[in-house]
Parts: structure tokens; C-alpha cells; sequence
């Protein structure tokens, strides 16, 4: 169902009812550019830490427009054993209420607006008849200018608030008003007075003048001729009638401020459900809904991570679900069309679902593909496919898993990380995945290097992995540690490059940070050059036809890979340390809420699946699949529970 | 006639045209946005020195989008006596053309977007069919990139550049390539062979090694597949059929280059005209049109005037003929749509004007506005109006007065700055009027207070003029010099507020920035502190109840004037001291350019108005409308020619 500014009020009802109804959303959202930075890789660099993630994020991407937003609510049909859906796709944009509403500035990227240009997106849409909304510090000041105005009108606020001494210019002026309106008031016939367009100051002046010289009798309000000028009328009422005009101004004022809070309201119903909400690839989509519609990003990522769960305590990445075993071994591209399209195949099954009454269904066959509350709509299914497919590794398998399952779990808060090579998810309840890098090579060279001058300088060390940061440097990451200090060594004696170890660029920059931080205490408006290890000047403008293979000597044993860059994905297994955990790793969710009819099946403890596991499986297949799942827990469990165990085997999804 | 990408290259020689038969011509941009900054009103300060305003509006401004241009071309048709318009309403959107091109990003503000819905605007038109287009640094990157490429697929080129030496792990891959290809030219049947898609390292080394292996016979090009991997081609040729084969890519490359640079073209077209362009308030339009279309806007201002004299030699802004004499005393609004009403009547005629065959005519009656196209078209009727009425002074009057006419040679160059209270244009040729502020004060204070509290505080001066410059701060204009003195010395002792004179003010900021320039140099990335006037805090949060009205016992008159503050405009005329003046007024038309016919009546000098005056004309009419002449004239030359006259009367627009 299309909302847009002109129906969205008349089917906000619809909305909230889908949300009160539904066992989960999933949602996704259509922005108006994706990096606002120098590029996009070097804005994704493989190496990246979640904090440096969500800084070039929160830097780059948040001055673009979330300007479309899909939700599509699933609720479980027991009876028929399906899934009803109703999918909403809504057209949003910042209209400023009024004259002194924030009027707000957003970037587009000619490239995402070109694209979505290319999928019949209409823009015309968004920017003609979007919804409008605030955030909530935009609301309380709108509330705040609401009551200021009504205290004002009132009177006696404005006599209590800040009474003005009338200007020596001003006195004849408000002394003519005053004339005017007690003849008016001698006059039986006249009913109302239209006094003459004047300032805003000057109308200051007659409220309060008014307030103390005619507390009762009359009715002051401000009203804007065709010419757009404000002048005040005054009429005469009773106080009864004085009484219900304010309460039908108040109540006028309090619709003005709901169709100004507009599209948040959606947002808000959402988060007040506490109920699981699913997206793809979705930390983009979680950081713009926030940014939005709640407020500006925190400076740090654990207030950000704090705030997101205060918003939507269960969320669920179903692009890091198909990335995790036991779903990577069988889904080779995990992007949402075909992600869709894998998951309706075996060992997968399509889920039973029907759009409701009243609400267009959407075709799979036909891709809508980029139109978000079709997004949101697949999205949905598989997440379904997958929980489901889960549930048939239990013993005996289980139909259908519901939004409530156990199963599900280890997959809350847990985002997927783009592009980021051995961390494959932001953790948003506890700390973050603290993988080795020691065999990671931080490597500068002059900015006409390309990547292929980086394979042929690494050409004696077989497979690598480069991860640009810069234009003048990269990450390059070795298959085996050991070739590391073997590389750092014979690279001393280089001149238009520099290679050091992971460890020590790391300690380095920390260092750097430090000294900023010092300075800027010392003398507060001073920034200080970052700096980043310039290449020394006599090779500055090396080409490729200069650059030595590194250390073609060293015996270390490559393969021939004629594949592209991308596909060259590390043949080691990486080692996680877990430090300083304290976050647990669900929050319970509400024991009222949980469906009592699921929960005997699938409240299964770690020993209960090992006991499947040894002895209620008579078959080696059902031995396997539980083995599955054990291994899927193990996997995404390590940054949340696990404490204790000092190193953790974790395998990289094959698909990025 | 509306033209976007899909008809852009089939009417461009209709453009041409249309800009080639033209005595002028009138353009309109709409934009994204007006003003990226904290607010429009602190972006144009009434005080604003031209550097000021310029540096303004490139910082908060550029990164707007320019997203249609109108472009109206008048050719007077002597036969019939009247003017024949082409008029074009080009879309225009930076839609990237490769991977490798520019991705532009830009600002859209809500209320400017929001405004132009309003207005119909139609933004899919925009965004799904803009024209692309390439600034010249683009453009000649561009070309360079297809050089590169070209020299490449040559293959000499590529050994004479930056041979690589075929790294140890791709050895084994070329050699193969070789062996396939070998096995190719033997088999007489096969006329082409199909390599596997492979990198771009790969295909570069495969360029490479062909180009000395097989210098002769086979023809190499890189294809894209359907799945958009990029895989040589190898065909067998002859040598004609080689350069054939190359001529025929070639003049595709060259399309395609075209097709890139798109509307700058049309932009290139006006500029080599060297013809006259005429726009309303025209500032920001060339701005943006040089800074998206030529080159980023430099950073100091005489660069910017000498660029825009280079790409339009003679410009002409209606706004600002609109507000000088003698269309001043009878033209009370110069907003394009009032003004366009006012010029149809006396003692203005409108002008016979017919769209050319083939172009759709607008309708002055049913308002088209801020559609560019429509804008331009009404803003070429506007100055056809004014250079007729000037005409019509003339003793013999003459009826029609073209683009060519020396009676509009003092308007050319001239732009009006909006909002300034005594400067009323930007002189691109020669140095801007100096206006004395011996009458304005500096004032600053605490962020709560609103403009009645500077009225309250000033109310012992009669009528003043305020003008924001930040939340802290603005300038106040008294309507007597005189009493700036009295307001200084009576604020020394006032804690919440200080008031300097405007010489003080622009001293203090002429040391701080020499400050913040000695610091740059001394340690480079160090960003000095403004050292704006800081408020003492016992105050800080005083608000309007706490202001005391200024010198309420100064012996000064005042009027009471109840009307809003943008009307109170100064009483008093200002003084202009003309410094350092080089520039000469105008740039010579070419004599081969200027139109014969017009010659002879038009190229009055300031003693032959002056014969005129004295005894040519009999009637004192003519001799009051020779005088109206005379005053423009006067009015207008102050920067350019009159650097002798130590001060000239200079009477400020009434509408701004």
C-alpha cells in the first residue's frame, strides 16, 4: 500500500493496527546517496574496525535523505498454517511545517539517484507529496512554541513571562488600539473587529496591552489576510464561548503538531511494539531511521549501539543470517534478489504467505526490486525460509518457526558489516569481534600506484588480499602470518614504499589520536596534521615500470589465481579474541509476550541439543543436522556469552 | 521548447541556431536550494561588502545544483518590427557517465524543493531525463582518459608508457593466451576468438604482450559480456581493415565525449557568441552557471569578475535597471512576475513579440512562473520594456532600442546584490562602490534577544535599520551620523551589549584576519578563533524584560512609523567614495558586431545629452526626460569612469 503525504492520515489507523497485529516487520529503506565521502571503498575498507565503521558512516552517509521506507508486517495465520502480510511503502520528505520549522538540507548522490532513476523510482512522489516528520528534539520545540503562543493568547503567560514596556514609538499606536476596541465594544452591533496588518512586535504589544485591559469579554486571535499579512481580530464572547474557542484552537493546534510529527509516529509505534524487526544488510537503513526520526547520532558507538536498543530491541540482519552457517555452505550470493531467489529452492521451502484484504500483493516473479516496502516484503520471506529451514534441523523438524523462537536468537542485534574481511557483524549488545591481524600489512606508497602494482610487489607471496585506505595506502593481508616480518624486513631498505605490521600501525595511530587529543586540550581550535607517513620525495612519481617484486627470493609457495581482486578471499581462518565482555547476549525478550504455543519446542539449551546430538537421533543425518546448529550458535555466540574462551575458531562468510 | 537527454542531441543544432541568429539573449536557473547556510537572512546581511556577499554565496550556495536553465534568444525582425524568441527549457543532471567518471554530489533544501513542488516543478524530469554535462577540468580528463586508452589498444603506446614485467604468477596465463591465439591464426575457418573475462591487470599485460607479438594482422578490443565481465576479442584483419576498425572507434569515442560534455555545450555556444545575456538578479545564475559548467568558482572575488567578464562578456541584470533611475520612481516592486505586470503599462508599451515556428509560445496572461524557460522569456520582455522607455526620452524619441543601443551600455556588468542596504550592484568591471557607513553601528549581545529588543534598545533614535549579521550580533543603521557618537560612548558602561562604530568593527576584523594569516603561516593547519565579541556572562541570559531602552534622554527627534522592518529603509543618502578605480565602464562592443542602423542615433555622448538639454528640444518635457537619461547615467558610472569625483550622490533602490 502506497502512503504519501495526502492518505497518510486517513490510513495511519491501518498502519497501527498492522503493527499491533503482527509477529514481525521487516523494513528497508531508499536513500538519496550512500557516501557522501572521497569514494565508497576507501569509505569500506576491508580492515575496518566497527568503531572506525560507524564513524565513516555517521560522517559520510547521514547528510543523505532515507526519502522512501518499507514495512511490511507478517503475522501467522495458525489456522491456515501461513503468513498474512500487509506492506506499506512509504514516500517521505522534510516539508518545513512553517515559516520558522527547521528547513532541512540533504545531500544526493547523482550515482544512487541515477540508479534508482534507472528502477523507476519516482521522485516526484517524495519530493511533491512526502511525508513530513520531526525528530524528537524538533517536536519538543514545536510542543514548547505551541505552549508559548497559547500562554501568550492567554495573557497572563505573556505578562508572566516576559512583559514588554511599550516603546515611547509604540505608545500612540497601541493607545489608538485601545480606542478602537472600546468603541467597538459600545457598539451593540458589531460582533468582531479586524484591526489593521501590523508587526509581530506590535501585535506583542496588543496581546499583552489587551490581557490586562480586557481580561474578560473579548476573543484575541491572529489571523493572515490573502496577502499573506497578520492582523488581529477581536470579537466579542462570553466566557463560556471564550472557553470553548481556546479548546477548539487547542485541539486544532494538537492536529497541526501530530500531522508535523507525521511519518515519526510510524517510526515510534514501531519501537513502542518491541516486537522483531528484520532487515537486509540493514545498519545503513537502522542509522538513517534513527538519525531521522529520533535524533543525531552519538558521537561514540556504544551510545550508539545503547540508543539502537532502546529503539528496536530485537533486530535481525538477514544478509548476516545467509552469511553464518549453517546457511553459508549452501547460499553462494547473499544480495536480497538473489538471496530471494536461492531460498526458494531445496533444502529451503517457500513460505505460505497472503497479502491481506484491502492490501495489493506483490509478484516474486516480477522483480519490484528497489521499491522499498517490496524489499521489506522479501526481505521478510527470507527471513521466514531461513528461521523455517532451521527448525527443520531439529529433531523431530519443526514446520514452522516462529518470530519468538529460541532458534532465532543468536541472530538478534547482530548487523552485518560490509566489506569488512574477518568482522563479519557489529554486535549491538556488547562488544565487538576483536579479530588478529597478524598477518595484515599496512603498506604507503606514491598515489600512482594501482593495485596492480601492489600484486606484482607482492608477487612472491601468493594469494593476498589488498584493502585500500587511501591513495596513498593500503591494508594488504598475507596467507600466512609467518610471510609478515619476512615482508616488514626486506622492506627497510625501500624508497617509495613503507610496509609495517598491523600491531604497529595501529599503536602508532593510537599514539597519533593521543598527541590530537593533547593539543586540542592545549590549544582548543588547533588541528593537527594526521600524520600520515608521507612517501619520501625522490621515488614520489615512480610508475610501475619501477616498482621491484618484493622478496622474489623468499621460499614461500603461491598458486596461480586468475580470478578478479574481490574473489581473492583469505584461505586462513582468522582468530578472534574476545576481551572485557559484559554485555549478555539476548535481552530476554518479555515472558508475556512470547507465544506459549512455541515455546515448549523451542526453548532448547545447549545441552539439549547435545543430547539430540549423542542419543535422540537414531540417524547420522539427524546427527549432522544438529551439528548445525551447535555450530551456528558457537559462531555468533562468541561476541556475546563467551567470555572466557580466550580464542574462538570463526569462519569469514564466503559471500560479501 | 523542453529539452532533455533523449532530444538534447537532435535539437542541438536548433540551439545553435537559435544562439548564432540572436541580438540577445535572457537565461533563468532554478537550484536545489537557495542557501546551505545557518539562514538565508544571516547569509545577506544588509551590510555586506561585495567581497563579503561573493565569498557568501560561493561557501553556502555552490553545492546546490543548478537543475534546469532557461534560455530565451530574441531576434528583432525589422520588417515587422518586433522580436522573434526561441525560447528552451533544458533539464540538466550530472548523471555519471562511466564507472570512472565524477560522481557528483548535491545539497537540495527543503523548502526550496519544496517550493518548486509547489510550482509543478517536474523532478522526475530532473532526475530520470537531465541532460548530463562535464565541467572543463572534467572534460579534459576526460579526453585524456581516451587518449590513454586509445594509445593502449595501439599497443606502441602502451610499451612506450609503463610497460609491466609479467609478474612470475601470471606468466603461465599469458603463455596460454599466446598459445590460443597462436592456435587461432592457423585455423582459416575461425575469424574471431573470445577470450575468458579476466582482470584488468591481466587484460592490460594481454595489450601488452600481443602489441609486440603480433604487431600486425589482428585486431584487439575488450568487450563487456551480459553479465558486465569485460573479455578480449581477437579478430584476424588486414591492415586496412585495422585502421578502418580504429577510425570507426574513434569517432564513437568522439560521440561519446560529446555526449558527456552535454549541456555544457550549450553554455560553451552563449559564451563564444560574446553576445549580450540578460538576466533577473542574476547573481547567483552565473555563479552557478560558471561553476558547474567552467571551472569551481575561484576564491577571490576579482578572479571570479575577470572569469565572468571571459565567459560572458556583457551582461545585463533587469533587477537592477528596475531599481535605478528613472525606472526607480515609477516601478515599485521588482520581483520578475510585478515587474513583467508593471511593464505592461504606461508609460511603458510591451513589446511585439512572436515565438519562432516551430517553438511553443508562452502566455504572459496564464503565469508560468518559475518554470526557467518561461522566467527567461519574461525577463527578455522586461529588459526589451525598459531599453524601449529609455528610448523614448530621447528627443526624437526612438521607438525601439536594441541590445546593441549605447543607451544600455551603462547597465552591462552590473549586478544586483540583493538585499544590500547601500551597494546596489557587483561591478565585474572595476572596482564595487565604497559606501561611507559612517551612520551604521556594530552591535553585539546576548543570543536571546530578538529584533524588538534592538528596537527597544534603540528606540530613543527614531527610526533605525537592523541587519542581521549571526545570532549575537547585527548592524544598526541611525538615521543621522551624528548620533553614532552619543550611542558608543552612552553603551561603555553596559554589561549585557557593546556597540562599536562600523570603521572600529571593520578594523578589529581587518587585524583579526591579518592575525588568523600570520598564525596560517606560522603553523599551518591551525584554525584561529574568530574572537568575536563574547558577551560577559552575569547577562548572558537576560532577556528582553532586562533591556534598557538606550538613551532615552538623548535630544534626537524620531517619528513613530508602524510598518515592518524591511520597509524602514534609511532616510538619510549615502555617501560613495570611489578608490583606486582602473576598470573603464564598459567593454567596446566590436564595431563589426554593433548594428549599423542603430549607430548613428545611439552613440550619444554625455555633450550631446547635454545640447539636447540646453536647446534641442523645445518642450520642457523633453528636456526633463534628457535630464532622467542624465541621471541614470551618472548614477550608475560612479565605479566605473568617475575615480576624480571624491564623493556622488547615490539614492538607494526602494525595493529590494
Amino acid at each position: 500500500m502506497e502512503i504519501i503525504r495526502s492518505n497518510f492520515k486517513s490510513n495511519l489507523h491501518k498502519v497501527y493496527q498492522a503493527i499491533e497485529e503482527a509477529d514481525f516487520f521487516a523494513i528497508d529503506g531508499e536513500f538519496s546517496g550512500i557516501s557522501d565521502g572521497p569514494s565508497v571503498t576507501a569509505l569500506t575498507s576491508g580492515f575496518d574496525t566497527p568503531e572506525e565503521r560507524y564513524q565513516k558512516l555517521k560522517k559520510h552517509s547521514m547528510d543523505f535523505l532515507l526519502f522512501q521506507f518499507g514495512l511490511c508486517a507478517f503475522k501467522y495465520d495458525h489456522t491456515d498454517s501461513k503468513y498474512i502480510t500487509k506492506s506499506f511503502n512509504f514516500y517521505v520528505f522534510p516539508k518545513p511545517f512553517s515559516r520558522s520549522s527547521p528547513d532541512v538540507k540533504f545531500v544526493c548522490q547523482s550515482s544512487s539517484i541515477d540508479f534508482l532513476a534507472s528502477q523507476g523510482f519516482d521522485f516526484n512522489k517524495v519530493f511533491c507529496s512526502g511525508i513530513p516528520y520531526l525528530n524528537q528534539e524538533e517536536e519538543r520545540h514545536l510542543r514548547e512554541q505551541f505552549d508559548e503562543k497559547r500562554s501568550q493568547a492567554n495573557g497572563a503567560g505573556a505578562l508572566a513571562k516576559c512583559p514588554v514596556t511599550i516603546p515611547e514609538d509604540q505608545r500612540k499606536f497601541i493607545d489608538q488600539v485601545i480606542e478602537k476596541i472600546e468603541n467597538f465594544l459600545q457598539n451593540k452591533e458589531k460582533k468582531s473587529l479586524d484591526l489593521e496588518p501590523c508587526t509581530g512586535f506590535q501585535r506583542k504589544l496588543i496581546y499583552q496591552t489587551l490581557s490586562w485591559k480586557f481580561p474578560k469579554g473579548i476573543h484575541v486571535e491572529t489571523l493572515e489576510t490573502e496577502k499573506k499579512e497578520r492582523h488581529i481580530v477581536i470579537s466579542k464572547v462570553d466566557e463560556e464561548e471564550r472557553k470553548r474557542r481556546e479548546q477548539e484552537k487547542y485541539a486544532k493546534e494538537q492536529e497541526e503538531l501530530n500531522d508535523a510529527v507525521g511519518f515519526s509516529r510510524v517510526i515510534h509505534a514501531i519501537a513502542n511494539s518491541r516486537k522483531l524487526v528484520v532487515g537486509h544488510n540493514m545498519l545503513l537503513d537502522v542509522m538513517h531511521t534513527i538519525h531521522q526520526f529520533y535524533c543525531p547520532l552519538p558521537a561514540d558507538l556504544n551510545e550508539f549501539k545503547e540508543m539502537t536498543i532502546c529503539v528496536f530491541p530485537r533486530l535481525l540482519d538477514t544478509k548476516l543470517m545467509a552469511s553464518t552457517q549453517p546457511f553459508k555452505d549452501i547460499i553462494n550470493n547473499t544480495s536480497l534478489a538473489e538471496l530471494e531467489k536461492r531460498l526458494k529452492e531445496t533444502p529451503f521451502d517457500p513460505p505460505k504467505v497472503e497479502s491481506a484484504e484491502g492490501f495489493p500483493s506483490y509478484d516474486t516473479a516480477s522483480e519490484q526490486l528497489h521499491e522499498a516496502g517490496y524489499d521489506a516484503y522479501i526481505t521478510g520471506l527470507c527471513f521466514i525460509s531461513m528461521a523455517n529451514y532451521l527448525g527443520s534441523l531439529l529433531g523431530p523438524p519443526k514446520v514452522c518457526v516462529s518470530a519468538r523462537s529460541k532458534l532465532i536468537e543468536p541472530f538478534f542485534n547482530k548487523l552485518f558489516l560490509m566489506r569488512v574481511m574477518d568482522i563479519p557483524y557489529l554486535n549491538l549488545e556488547g562488544p565487538d569481534l576483536q579479530p588478529k591481524r597478524d598477518h595484515v600489512l599496512h603498506v604507503t606508497f606514491p598515489k600512482e600506484w594501482k593495485t596492480s602494482d601492489l600484486y606484482q610487489l607482492f608477487s612472491a607471496f601468493g594469494n593476498i588480499q589488498i584493502s585500500w585506505i587511501d591513495d596513498t595506502s593500503a591494508f594488504v593481508s598475507l596467507s600466512q602470518p609467518e610471510q609478515v616480518q619476512i615482508a616488514v624486513n626486506t622492506s627497510k631498505y625501500a624508497e617509495s614504499y613503507r610496509i609495517q605490521t598491523y600491531a604497529e600501525y595501529v599503536g602508532k595511530k593510537q599514539e597519533d589520536n593521543k598527541q590530537v587529543k593533547r593539543k586540542w586540550t592545549e590549544d582548543s581550535w588547533k588541528e593537527v596534521d594526521r600524520k600520515q607517513p608521507k612517501v619520501s620525495s625522490p621515488c614520489s612519481h615512480t610508475n610501475s615500470k619501477n616498482i621491484p617484486a618484493l622478496l622474489v627470493t623468499a621460499h614461500v609457495c603461491f598458486t596461480v589465481r586468475t580470478c578478479l581482486p574481490h574473489l581473492l578471499l583469505p584461505m586462513c581462518v582468522s582468530h578472534f579474541t574476545a576481551t572485557g565482555m559484559t554485555g549478555k547476549r539476548n535481552l530476554s525478550p518479555d515472558p508475556e509476550e512470547a507465544g506459549s504455543e512455541d515455546k515448549e519446542l523451542e526453548e532448547i539449551s545447549d545441552s539439549e541439543l547435545e543430547q539430540i546430538d549423542s542419543c535422540a537421533d537414531p540417524f547420522p543425518e539427524g546427527r549432522r543436522k544438529v551439528k548445525k546448529l551447535k555450530r551456528m550458535k558457537k559462531e555468533l555466540s562468541l561476541a556475546g556469552t563467551v567470555a572466557d574462551s580466550p580464542a574462538m575458531l570463526f569462519e569469514v562468510p564466503d559471500t560479501w
